[in-house]
């Protein structure tokens, strides 16, 4: 009764107006969090047990910052202060002794604060009082410039740059971010093969995190074998991932790996008097809910949707990494499709602007983002995105000028024909294919290129930059006019893959082709042509990763190709299924067989088998199954053209900024439900549909829309 | 007598040239330790308790580094390896697993690599074989650019850019640089004065380190007050360094503060059961030697040179800071002063590179060094000082894209006529003096802005690029141009002080044109002119602090007025004395009374009592008495010019790369003993002078000169 009474008590201490206290948060200098957290993840990288750390440049946080915020309070406060590093606190200028943890704020106007010194983590602040909190709205900077003359004036600090703080949700004082660690839950294997000596356990399907000896003691050595495979973990002298340990407990103790692990299968194996109960593993993971979903009438599809949320969501952690066996870094080309799944899924906007802040990191600008050219593109194309699907203006604004010194060293190191071919240090990506020509003035980087002047040109009107924005606008007319000039061959009906010397060679590669599609660059007279002559002709080199299969069946699906496209789904990924796959992999290739599946970069199993980019039919089928996307920003408007590809019926919700659209589709009816802003159902009837809800407005033969208002529902009776 | 021979076999061990070990030391990437360490020593200010770090950015070392070096070994040879740091090590490029502390390098070629992540230290390595030993030969990178594609392949490094590591002198395994610590000795008090509750100490003289409670115990507070002047130690409110303590100890325990001080006076206080048995001090040091040194006919220029050589030292500790008391930073300003003291006292190179390597810090350059546009230039002008004085190409050749992208700041903030004036978040310094206009373009920061150009036209000759020094020295006769086209005053006889709105002022100061003397910008004439209507003008405003007195002096040294300086520096440094200085200020007004001489900033305690810049008369001896110069870098060639200045004799040497020069010089007589290198000895005398080492050649009129030979003396016998 007691407890009953204190909870109802602190309820009321907390709702009461005279009581209520602001939510404070940690806060630190935008983008600083982001590039500590992913050196701490990128760093955690091991091969067999050797410490595997990135070959770019990593930055630092900024060691010194000061926080501020104006105040003004109808009566003093009592205000509590967590800080991460060596600190003073002043009000209106005027320094308190020795690092304080409370301070009073007087009633009235009054600027609050912190400078903070810290080397090790990111310098934060929490800071609690009934009004006077930390959060998003207070101001920060590297350098205050605060310097005074000889009598003791202060400057006037007018060439300081203050941005808004850094935050994310951190709203426990005790929890610091330097302290964030990801959620664990345990787990058993579905399977467990004991012998003398070893254990080999099946935990049913992909999964991640650390492994835990459960009652072990002994003397002797324990040696772990992860496996994607199962030959993968019997491989010991070949998989790609180890833990060996030397033992000497004489009591039983619970002993948990220091580093998460990928694996479906674990081989164990000690010696000497080790003995241990069991195994189990502690499943590692960002709580984020899926927003989004799918279903429809073919199960294989909904089996390939499932694995690929799957995959997804195993690759959202800290970041949006590769894969989770190898690399568990954050590449630029790879985040740029799981920021698109993402939309469709989980809309989560901090995990993309985590993303995209660690890739960027700091000044200067010394190589690409991960050394790729067009890994660097690709960061400004998914601002594009990210604008279009959320909106987020105040993200633009703080980061602009990191958008610009990156353009900068784009811009820099165009060739003499104002085009971007590979430097010495600049890696020319693509697609891992074999012979893939990286040589002279590839069309495909052009192509990215263009697109992130585009980028440019709007982030530059949003700051209200608008000399800057003309020069990108002139800049991306420029790069999308040579595209065609250079590289539009007529005879092939197609952009050919690249210049070299000044010459265009007549290779044709799937790349530039199907970019220039979603781009929408092309009239329709060359999508056409590009549809027969690349995207649909076999003669074309194959692309057999789902990396490059994302963009493929994007440009298809562009091009109304639905159908098509569903069958290249159940045929890919529902190739990987049949090998057993529980996540989608880096790379496919049905003409393989076996183990062989396993294998690149000439090691026997250096390929990740949980790729992010292999779980593209989230995208896919959310934006052009149910074919929900935004036509202003956030959503403001958007359209809705559900496209069945063939299948029965669908049926699935796509999550927007506000509010989630709902989305039925079947042979007879369409139903949906809007969200916030103005949506436009897009949908093709051979008779004059019908709809109580709303006007049915018909746009051209054949096509009709219909306004879709917020959480409104509407039925729709059709024939396709 | 088992001990000495363990030695004897020690000994033999090492010099047997079987078992000959190379030296080790501790290397890193050049720079980052110095910007390291400056950033801990700069965050160890406070004022009366508070945390006062500075208003600039700091920047980071990088956290991930890849040192290698390729070896050719006869035979194979075990290596021991001391990181800082997670790591992995390889040998030609394949890794081993884990951190192994001992490796075997085979016999024949082998690269041998270390790729090293540390957030919170510099990423460091000791490496110890016999012949695999780490030293400032390794290469080091922060962004390898070691990536493969899908068939395993590596990529060929060429964006990668190598430099020479940096190191120190940690040549101790198991010291690592951020073990780093400046040595300490403990000393007494002179004078205690014991009351109940408070012991006043006396330490005799300036001083500086950590107070140490000796046996310690009781229950209660104390209180320690320090002081510069015994006024500021009994001055409990307001003296600017402090120590609040809470004792509860039933044992006696010895107590040493956690910070160092700067004092002469320490007035200790406490209450309760407190008790201790006494108070002493750890005295902090740089142990570095005096290899200059001077002594002359008057015992006050004795004192003061001595007064000056222990306002030095003090001063001369992690890095050349401004003064022990109150900032304990790194300034450009003051430090450009102090490395030219150091050239006739101490010659120690590194501490010259590590100061200049702190303040220059990293990319971006957001700000002028120290926020001072006269800092970031004195920066400049510190390189071509360095580099004469000691002919360190190899600084010049890592550091020269630093010293680029620093010019290329300042080029950006030019104004429309192509010169310097303070734009938003410049500090114009010039010096501490009332009424001082900072106003338009000052001609002071235009002359230092042209030594700065020529410094780095120096700069890009020695790397050899060529463009660049051409493009440099043409700005640098731009700038001298407008100098004397916008700033001399033909009806004044000097540079004005600024030009406002286009228009040059009236206003003359001293700056610019004592300056303009010994940067030899002026022809003899316009030299003569300045002296008269300036240097020798009273009605042109006085200067009072020691910084500036620097170069007023050695403007009139370069004027052959030593008989002037001499009375100058007598009054000046010999009026501080007579006040009972104990060592020199940051700011004497000899107009002043009393513990008036002791504020500043507008606090009663203010000024810092022991300034780098008052250590100035160490320079002007060495350089314009003794007369001792380089005249080709390294001292390859350089000039003895002896000149009493009124004074009987004078007697003292200077320190070269290779050697010391010495000089006695009294009316009748000159000796002189050689460094490496060839010098001159250029003297005045009324009859023939007679030397039986050389022959003495006549230049002109009473003028003669004498080569000097490495090693060897000479005696000349003259008539000054």
């Amino acid at each position: 009764m007691k407890k009953a009474l204190s909870f109802v008590y602190l309820l009321l201490l907390f709702v009461s107006p005279g009581f209520a206290q602001k939510q404070a948060t940690w806060i630190w200098y935008p983008g600083d969090f982001e590039i500590w957290l992913g050196n701490n993840m990128q760093n955690r990288r091991t091969e067999r047990g050797t410490f595997l750390p990135p070959f770019w440049k990593l930055d630092s946080h900024y060691n010194l910052i000061d926080f501020h915020k104006d105040f003004d309070l109808t009566q003093a406060e009592e205000v509590d202060l967590f800080v991460e590093g060596k600190y003073n606190v002043k009000i209106d200028g005027k320094a308190f002794s020795g690092f304080p943890k409370r301070i009073t704020v007087p009633a009235g106007k009054h600027k609050v604060s912190l400078k903070v010194f810290c080397q090790d983590r990111v310098p934060a602040i929490f800071v609690q009082g009934k009004n006077v909190v930390s959060d998003a709205t207070w101001l920060v900077t590297f350098e205050d410039k605060e310097w005074i003359d000889e009598t003791g004036k202060a400057s006037d600090q007018s060439g300081t740059t203050w941005l808004k703080a850094g935050s994310w949700n951190f709203n426990d004082s005790q929890t610091p971010p330097s302290k964030f660690k990801l959620n664990t839950k345990e787990l058993s294997a579905v399977k467990v093969d004991k012998k003398a000596g070893s254990l080999l356990l099946d935990f049913g399907k992909e999964t991640f995190g650390f492994i835990k000896l459960r009652g072990l003691s002994g003397e002797g050595n324990v040696n772990i074998y992860y496996g994607e495979s199962r030959e993968e973990a019997l491989a010991t002298a070949t998989c790609e991932t180890t833990d060996f340990l030397q033992i000497d407990k004489t009591q039983k103790r619970d002993s948990t790996m220091e580093l998460t692990k990928a694996f479906r299968y674990v081989n164990v194996q000690y010696d000497g008097s080790v003995s241990m109960d069991s195994v189990s593993m502690l499943y590692e993971f960002l709580p984020v809910a899926d927003r989004g979903g799918f279903r429809c009438s073919d199960e294989q599809i909904n089996k390939i949707y499932d694995v690929a949320v799957y995959t997804l969501h195993l690759n959202t952690r800290e970041f949006f990494i590769d894969g989770i066996k190898r690399d568990r870094w954050i590449w630029s080309g790879d985040a740029a499709q799981s920021y698109l799944m993402n939309y469709y899924l989980l809309f989560d906007s901090p995990s993309v602007t985590r993303t995209m802040l660690a890739l960027r990191g700091k000044e200067p600008v010394t190589s690409h983002i991960n050394t790729i050219m067009d890994y660097t593109l690709y960061w400004f194309i998914s601002i594009y995105d990210y604008y279009q699907y959320t909106g987020d203006k105040a993200f633009i604004q703080q980061f602009y000028p990191r958008m610009q010194s990156l353009m900068d060293y784009c811009l820099a190191r165009r060739n003499k024909n104002g085009l971007l071919e590979g430097l010495a240090g600049d890696w020319v990506f693509i697609d891992w294919a074999d012979g893939l020509s990286k040589k002279g003035e590839v069309s495909f980087e052009q192509l990215l290129f263009a697109r992130s002047l585009e980028t440019m040109a709007l982030c530059a009107n949003i700051v209200n930059d608008a000399p800057n924005a003309t020069k990108y606008n002139q800049l991306a007319t420029d790069v999308k006019g040579k595209l065609f000039s250079s590289y539009w061959n007529e005879s092939k009906h197609a952009l050919v893959h690249s210049r070299v010397d000044g010459v265009p060679t007549e290779n044709v590669t799937r790349y530039a082709n199907m970019f220039a599609i979603f781009f929408n660059y092309l009239d329709e007279e060359k999508k056409q042509a590009v549809k027969q002559h690349v995207l649909l002709n076999p003669d074309v080199p194959k692309i057999t990763t789902p990396y490059m299969r994302f963009y493929e069946l994007e440009a298809l699906c562009a091009l109304g190709e639905q159908s098509y496209v569903t069958k290249e789904i159940k045929d890919y990924w529902g190739g990987m299924l049949n090998l057993g796959a529980t996540s989608f992999w880096e790379e496919y290739n049905p003409a393989k067989k076996g183990a062989e599946h396993y294998a690149m970069y000439g090691r026997d199993f250096g390929k990740s088998l949980c790729h992010a980019w292999g779980a593209s039919p989230i995208y896919l089928l959310g934006k052009y199954y149910l074919g929900v996307k935004p036509t202003t920003p956030a959503y403001a408007t958007y359209l809705i053209e559900p496209q069945l590809g063939g299948l029965e019926w669908i049926d699935g919700k796509v999550p927007t900024p506000d509010g989630d659209v709902s989305v039925y589709c079947s042979t007879k009816e369409i139903k949906i439900t809007g969200a916030a802003g103005t949506g436009t159902l897009r949908f093709k009837s051979k008779t004059k549909p019908v709809c109580k809800q709303a006007e049915v407005r018909s746009v051209n033969a054949g096509l009709y829309e219909v306004t879709v208002e917020k959480g409104k529902s509407y039925v729709v009776n059709y024939r396709p």
